[in-house]
């Protein structure tokens, strides 16, 4: 079994309302409308098919965030739909969609618990996708923190996706990026900022059965393992207006403990082999999962998830550790049947 | 031998001067004054020692660039007082420094041309080191391109070094960084987006011999190659208020290979082995060379050498291999005798 566990979707009805609140969305609005796969069922099962009968999805909504877009009371009802609309095509193609994470409405502390409740519930949901700020605002601000509270009373998995940042905080790929530097560069930066801020605002230290599913293998810590590890050794070494010396002294870890020991990672690179192995390395096989982004590719879908098998399909691997990667850590944190 | 590429400094009188100009440097002050490694040449070659006969380090200015502290004629000033300080330490010890690369007063692009002229031509610098934006402005503004141009005509390199942005463009760490995340993940970023401009203001279209030498391997590309590779060969689909269509259809190649083809990397990954070997993948082995960014690192000197040596000593690769990155590209680039 390969079970793709970071694909996107727009379910029917959550689509057409989306529209209608939104406009045209914007830049990310001229990218999404032009993906078909994204709302048209027969043409994803298509690409699908390419991979056997073995290959299966978890759903989560496509970005951008709702907030981002629609008011608060928007927001609600937008989530509502978006959750109820995957529940249905869990609930009729639960052979190929086994699972479903929710979509919360950020703008709304209450109503995103409300509705966090309800999608877990009512609706099946096995997670919920987060992203690295709302509307510019991190993750870590304390009116979050209900959030990930109820998350870890529920032991429901975050699945951490990146957004476009709004230029006043680390995440801030915005609002002069040029060439699109803010996808290609800036997404990246944005998860790795957000781990960062959820390790030294302690969150983990709270919340230690925290799990978070970084998307595309940590951003860029795997990378930066050496500056992550003897840079924030040094953490307030190069800060003069705040004591960094007392948040490093506070810490239960050492902080590249919490990025290697707290999170996981999936495996959506988009066909950069040697990064797998860089990433892999970092997370090892019990924190890695697969995913592909399906259908977020120049291709509508395949691209990504054909590259993606290659690469698995050829590391130099156990079979167990293949097996992990491919549908058992998934499944585990999915609590879905093997 | 092993040829440290970028090693850092502060010759004595500039370091004395850059304190008066400058006070405390607030932040990265206080770094770089706890490093005593930095101006103290005995404590320096002491560390140095550790590493055999055979280690040499080219010499470059320890950040802050002199142009986020100077002004424009303090800049200039400070620039031919460090240019001068690292001829005179190359003059002096060459069997441990055998070059270094200049310093430039880029607030003030008919001085550094004046200064590049001089410090290449008398004072014997085998290359530049530009920071990634200067007081926040991108390397790609048409201002600075006189620079370029007289670079590539010297065929003399550019050390490219991160530098904290100032939270208006691509080039945003800045300003409400918290936890250091400007430094950590910031830098790397830094570099990326530097070398995304460069590459689609056409820069190397117009200068196909420049050559760049990417601190830290590259930033974050290596890693980001799925996206890099991909993610811009859409370049266009994500953008509405500007035709990037056009500008794709107008460079010379793939974005993606030019990310490949006209940059080199260094090794300074500060213990980072997956990471290491990922960039080599990418760069390969002609265009990457041993730095360690001595003397930045916990141990003020010695653990990022060491760390550095351990890794590209255990690499499986070829000895010619091992030689083109301690020393024989190195070479090749600063014009050094074998």
């Amino acid at each position: 079994m390969k079970l793709d566990v970071f694909t996107h979707v727009f379910p029917r009805r959550f689509f057409d309302r989306m529209l209608e609140v939104a406009g045209e969305l914007g830049d990310m609005g001229k990218r999404v409308r032009g993906l078909t796969t994204l709302y048209d069922l027969d043409r994803r099962f298509r690409v699908m098919d390419e991979f056997g009968d073995d290959y299966r999805q978890v759903l989560s909504l496509a970005s951008p965030p709702i907030e981002s877009y629609a008011s608060p009371s928007q927001a609600v009802e937008l989530a509502r739909l978006a959750n109820e609309g995957m529940a249905e095509l869990v609930e009729k193609h639960r052979d190929r969609f086994p699972a479903f994470v929710a979509a919360l409405p950020m703008n709304d502390v209450e109503a995103a618990l409300r509705e966090l409740e309800r999608a877990a519930g009512e609706l099946g949901a096995r997670g919920v996708q987060l992203f690295t700020n709302v509307r510019g605002r991190p993750l870590d601000e304390p009116e979050f923190f209900p959030v990930f509270e109820a998350l870890a009373e529920r032991d429901l998995a975050i699945w951490l996706h990146p957004a476009r940042g709004a230029g006043s905080s680390d995440y801030a790929s915005e609002p002069k990026s040029r060439f699109e530097i803010w996808w290609t560069l800036g997404w990246p930066y944005e998860t790795s900022a957000a781990m960062a801020r959820l390790v030294f605002s302690r969150v983990f230290d709270r919340l230690p059965g925290l799990k978070v599913i970084t998307h595309h293998m940590g951003g860029l810590v795997p990378y930066l393992e050496g500056r992550v590890a003897y840079g924030w050794d040094v953490l307030g070494e190069r800060t003069t207006d705040e004591d960094y010396f007392a948040l490093r002294a506070s810490l239960e870890k050492r902080p590249f403990d919490y990025f290697k020991q707290n999170f996981y990672a999936d495996t959506a690179l988009f066909g950069a082999r040697a990064a797998t192995v860089c990433g892999l390395d970092f997370f090892g096989e019990d924190r890695v999962l697969f995913a592909s982004d399906c259908p977020f590719d120049p291709e509508g879908g395949s691209l990504y998830p054909r590259l993606t098998i290659g690469i698995l399909d050829g590391l130099e691997i156990s079979d167990d550790a293949r097996a992990k990667i491919y549908h058992r850590n998934a499944e585990r944190l999915l609590k879905l049947e093997p």
